[in-house]
């Protein structure tokens, strides 16, 4: 290619193309991988998933192996809303659901269904950097509400949603990760449930309720969905079987409103998503959920509970502060008075140690003092030497 | 779900979801099966392929089972690079490939990266149903341009782009499916392709070509791919693993210049692509792609052989004509003067015939004494039967 070339393209992007080209990522990550959520390798039923495939091509490969129905495969929609049933004893059916490519495509949907460029949506602050990407891609005005420890403060939300309503103008959509929200750590109260709900019937605002790890709760008390508290279809619930079968399924949906799946299924790509990875994890989960995922809470505890050890034996006499979540995978680190970030970055890169920076989380700035830790993917022996060695990078950043 | 919240539904969609909802289809077909492109379901190595995710498993479960990278699975870009070489003599390295969840996802990768509202874009009439809808999604500005027995008629290309060019419009993309074009038939000649690069660098504009049939060819010269000409970088080529090993694993990809692929992987959801399928696909097909396309070739031979042997004899004494495709999946008929289409459409529904009517491939109308028949999916002797009933159907339609 020549440079005349390259010069030609940024001519030719569309708008959407030029608010942000992504380079591929390294396959190689640091030897302590704390950045991103991945799941536990260890967790992974190999061979009863060679199992799962060997049944599916006997048993079902032709269908598995050729072009998929739009909202996805029956058998899988029938097991996620089984899942609900099993999980929170909320009763869905398949129709209220509609496959995605993991939770990233759902959300998307979800977006690309409601917002234009432009349109106001409110989200917590800080919250999924992926999904702040997503708004971007569509120019959402995207408006961070803070949180305390009930979750996201719906006072502050229903002011927002007024001054909106004042200036004429309609949000679009309220995103929220309402069970140990992602980054931030806590879970959503019921009261404040109940007031979000009557704030988007008030205001007529959809609500994405993105829940990735509702079932990864290692302590405390459940609380009932949004989805199930709502009576008007304006709840769209996006979840997943990264984190509890394994992200390389690609499965993720939405369960809505019947009458809402039409309008997400016209941002799938054509072909019918995933028919034949949709029956190897529906043949082994049909089977195994529920001892599996009750597998998943006790290792991801253990997990989250060596990494806050460490945290607090290294930098517990500091005053830094960090999330304490009662479930999912993350720790959200207020770094220590005079921590230089500049100077950690350079020292947890030395130790190889991954993570990811509190600004990529914040839809209007800030987040310079936060770091967000995944306790999800190394062992709870590498998890306490990589966590003991980044306190020992944020002592050394301190000084 | 109440009437309201339907009414509130449309008061909140953005203006791409209005374009276009998209109900699920029925999960049951009719007898014969001549609508879509599917491939055929005895083609399917189901042992080999149980056989393959057993190796990944072993090999590298951890791998698959977790987040890709986003630009797919190295290891498949590699093989896919390497499939260019073997088939073509055509040298790319893995860094031109990116992976794709099938071909209609390349493409609206394609389309998302160059078309804003409103452009204008050059297809082929009759083009790909997927593809319209794709380019209706976001609100292009469709031209379609006739082909004759050497494809697309470049001379009208160079027409329009001179017209639009006078109007002081820049046409965003040329979409063009060179090989036995759907629903068309015909193949691009060499030196159409030739015209058709240089306008693509005269007026900057680039080119999606699309090719999801290429290694399927019975019969006939092969002819290089206007990516294979093109030393400017707008060439951007989509290909599929669904006509050749399965539409089950959701692989296609498009390959261009290393710098686009950036561009396109902005429209790709998060998470990485297929992971574990694209493991298994490529397990499979670096020991067998050679063998296993040989025997396909055979297959569709066939098959077309088959469906065209038996329009032969049932409408052969008709003005009816009918396109003899070099390879692919599909016949583009011209129904016979004064067959009535709804009368056809019911005689064929009674008899539980699928096909696709004209006017869905058209993109600016028309269409209406058209249909398309895919010979792809059924086995020869249901091929047989079902285009005797069809062409009963067309007789019966006439009187």
């Amino acid at each position: 290619m020549t440079a005349t070339a390259a010069d030609r393209y940024q001519a030719l992007l569309s708008s959407r193309a030029k608010r942000g080209a992504r380079p591929n990522q390294s396959p190689h990550g640091p030897r302590f991988g704390f950045a991103s959520g991945k799941p536990d390798p260890g967790s992974f039923p190999y061979a009863e998933l060679a199992e799962a495939m060997s049944d599916v091509m006997e048993t079902d490969g032709a269908n598995s192996l050729t072009y998929g129905q739009l909202y996805g495969f029956d058998g899988l929609r029938e097991l996620i809303a089984h899942k609900y049933e099993i999980f929170e004893g909320l009763k869905l059916s398949k129709d209220n659901i509609i496959i995605a490519n993991g939770s990233g495509d759902a959300i998307g949907q979800v977006i690309q269904t409601f917002v234009d460029d432009g349109d106001p949506v409110i989200c917590e602050a800080p919250t999924f950097s992926a999904t702040i990407q997503s708004f971007r891609r569509v120019a959402a005005d995207l408006i961070g509400i803070e949180m305390d420890d009930q979750g996201l403060r719906t006072d502050l939300v229903e002011q927002k949603l007024k001054e909106l309503r004042a200036a004429g103008r309609q949000c679009k959509l309220i995103y929220t990760i309402d069970n140990f929200q992602n980054p931030g750590g806590p879970t959503l109260s019921e009261p404040r449930r109940r007031h979000l709900i009557a704030l988007a019937k008030e205001y007529n605002v959809p609500i994405c309720e993105d829940d990735a790890y509702g079932e990864l709760r290692f302590e405390g008390e459940f609380v009932p969905s949004l989805l199930s508290m709502d009576d008007s279809g304006l709840v769209c619930r996006t979840g997943t079987l990264s984190k509890i079968l394994g992200a390389g399924f690609r499965l993720g949906w939405v369960a809505a409103s019947p009458e809402l799946l039409q309008y997400f299924a016209g941002f799938n790509f054509g072909g019918g998503v995933s028919p034949l990875t949709s029956r190897i994890a529906t043949t082994y989960l049909s089977k195994h959920i529920e001892p599996h995922v009750a597998d998943l809470v006790n290792i991801y505890r253990e997990k989250r509970d060596a990494m806050l050890d460490e945290l607090q034996k290294g930098i517990g006499d500091t005053d830094a502060e960090w999330s304490k979540p009662e479930g999912g995978f993350f720790i959200w680190v207020k770094l220590p008075t005079g921590c230089d970030t500049k100077k950690l970055t350079e020292l947890a890169a030395a130790s190889s140690i991954g993570f990811n920076m509190g600004t990529a989380f914040m839809p209007n700035g800030g987040g310079e003092r936060h770091i967000r830790l995944a306790y999800s993917f190394e062992s709870p022996s590498e998890l306490r030497e990589g966590t003991r060695l980044l306190c020992q990078a944020i002592r050394g950043a301190m000084g």
